[in-house]
């Protein structure tokens, strides 16, 4: 196995293949990269199991071939290398007992690799059921729901996104049980038949990343136990989690009896300081009192040890009963950044039932819910 | 005590005050910070015992005093209130049981203070034996020296920069017994006297980040256990070593057999590459093969584990004898970011003696030596 290649072409196809590769393998060659080299092309591939990697480089001015083969490296000290190299381009070859040069300019490094034949095989998922997404909307809607997902693993299958797909839109739904976050978005070429997917929180994170700024085609081709994403050279596995998910639709309530409206940035920058005191006591509970009667609205935070903060909240409506919740400040801040309208609204109904937040806007389909706390 | 005061103009002083708070403060009382009011000025103080740093904010239109006091609050805490509170200004009224209100526009925070009568006092440092540098010299020279102190307190007096000020130059030298850094610098208004001062190098980190980009003057007062700078309306106390500094002069060689110049970019990114290799391996070595008698420099390293490296270094003089040396890349790295010049000068003698860094001016006066490891 012999090639050179451009050093910056490389990095960037290694960055994301980077994603997958988990410092804390349990598998040793799974903290490796595995490279396969055809005539036509270089295959780089990561994994940590639950998330897999694998991007083709088609052979160019920028590749070249001298002889096929393949190897798996140290991922991180091999990535460190290339980026540390001199010049421009760089040649890689692998000599016996899987001993592998990487020299450029005065540089060269010998590298012990591992047996490629020993790397574990992707799954093969057929791409007959598949259906494309704007990467655009498939990363609003991870980043939308995401960081609502359970952390502590008590319910396996609350630790992933619930995702409906279906011919005109797609729904999103997170919850760790004490708050929740679900967001619809209209599609114009979704699948034929329904999907549903649980996809872990993690896996979407990196997917997300991988997505960027930019606005690439997403080819989603569903699985059995796995889902994978084509976006351009990068092909990107993901496990899909097992069981029913709850339905959440249950969950949301249909009416209120007290509403209000805040600009986004007002009751942030309010919450953001409130959160400060309730962060360094030992309670992490602010209070919201909407006094519809004199119209105001209180967030106030105490701790016995260090002290207690008042935030008078500007506001735009505030409408219905008299109300006094106590809740965690981060559930809210949460939502508020995955708020895609300058203002919000949030409905109550009763100090020891969910609230809603969702945006002022009624053509966006999105609504998020949050647990209070008892506190007395 | 009661004031207003403008935020940006408090926050730039808090921060340079905060320099002197551990986040692990041992006494309780010094995990906070002092303020103290009179009619005429507000002075805010911090101490870690080993740094304490004292500064004056002068009444003006941006600070106005209503009535006089003093009190300590939680410093992280208060630090960030500060920073998030809305509006130009802030209001601050210490009320009874030591609980302060610190105020702007709608938010309002309540914390717990303490007595101040409980803070301990500063040393009395007297001024007369004082004298003055330029900013920028002293920030270069602890550059140029503090990385070089021991951290591992074996001999505490070795965690210090020896500094002598005479009337005409300063001398720093630092050492961990491994590696020694030198510099003089040519002072025009130095002591009257001859002063030795052993300074830790923690203290004179911070000093050095104090100092900052500008150039502004310094005033030194050495007292008996303290130092005392003062820069601007900041009063930076540090605590000095007792103990006799190791007398450094001896350990310099004198003649060299072996001599070499390099590019400092050059050589800088061939041991950077090296060290990849040996930071993942058990050996932190490389070895440095200055072969004179055809001219080549080749550096290299070797971990039985991952594999090798080598390196053919551009150098520009290279006279004497054939040399292999072995060292740790990590001091010859600090040697090279600590250099004034853009090339550099390594003097050898044998493989197991010491070796210097020096810059290829003969008017810098910087010497650095780094002590070789066996290998064989």
């Amino acid at each position: 196995m012999k090639f050179t290649i451009n050093r910056n072409l490389f990095i960037e196809n290694l960055n994301n293949v980077m994603r997958a590769i988990s410092s804390r393998a349990t598998i040793p060659i799974l903290s490796g990269i595995k490279l396969d080299l055809s005539e036509d092309q270089l295959v780089l591939t990561g994994s940590d199991t639950d998330i897999s990697i694998e991007i083709k480089i088609p052979v160019s001015e920028d590749l070249s071939v001298e002889s096929t083969g393949s190897i798996v490296l140290p991922a991180r000290f091999f990535s460190e290398i290339v980026k540390k190299l001199p010049g421009k381009d760089f040649s890689f070859e692998v000599k016996e007992s899987f001993q592998t040069k990487i020299s450029s300019e005065n540089s060269e490094f010998t590298i012990n690799g591992l047996d490629a034949n020993n790397y574990p095989r992707l799954p093969e998922i057929p791409e007959e059921s598949s259906f494309t997404i704007a990467g655009k909307i498939l990363r609003e809607i991870i980043n939308e729901t995401q960081f609502a997902v359970a952390t502590q693993e008590s319910r396996l299958v609350l630790s992933g996104v619930h995702f409906t797909f279906s011919p005109d839109s797609i729904k999103a739904v997170a919850t760790d049980s004490h708050r929740l976050s679900e967001r619809t978005i209209a599609l114009e070429n979704g699948p034929q038949t329904k999907t549903d997917l649980i996809i872990p929180g993690k896996s979407l994170q990196e997917l997300s990343r991988i997505i960027g700024e930019a606005d690439p085609e997403v080819k989603v081709c569903p699985g059995d136990n796995q889902v994978l994403c084509r976006i351009g050279n990068i092909a990107f596995y993901s496990r899909l989690l097992d069981g029913n998910y709850p339905d959440t639709d249950r969950l949301l309530p249909t009416e209120s009896t007290t509403s209000v409206e805040f600009d986004l940035a007002d009751l942030s920058s309010a919450l953001d300081r409130a959160s400060l005191l309730t962060h360094a006591g030992r309670n992490n509970v602010v209070n919201l009192n909407l006094d519809t009667e004199n119209g105001k609205v209180k967030l106030t935070g105490t701790s016995a040890e260090i002290g207690n903060v008042e935030e008078d909240v500007n506001f735009k409506n505030l409408d219905g009963k008299n109300l006094t919740i106590s809740f965690n400040p981060d559930y809210l801040r949460d939502a508020l950044r995955a708020s895609v309208t300058d203002a919000i609204v949030m409905k109550f109904t009763q100090p020891l039932r969910p609230f809603t937040v969702t945006p002022n806007k009624d053509d966006v389909q999105f609504i998020q819910l949050i647990t209070p706390v008892r506190t007395f």
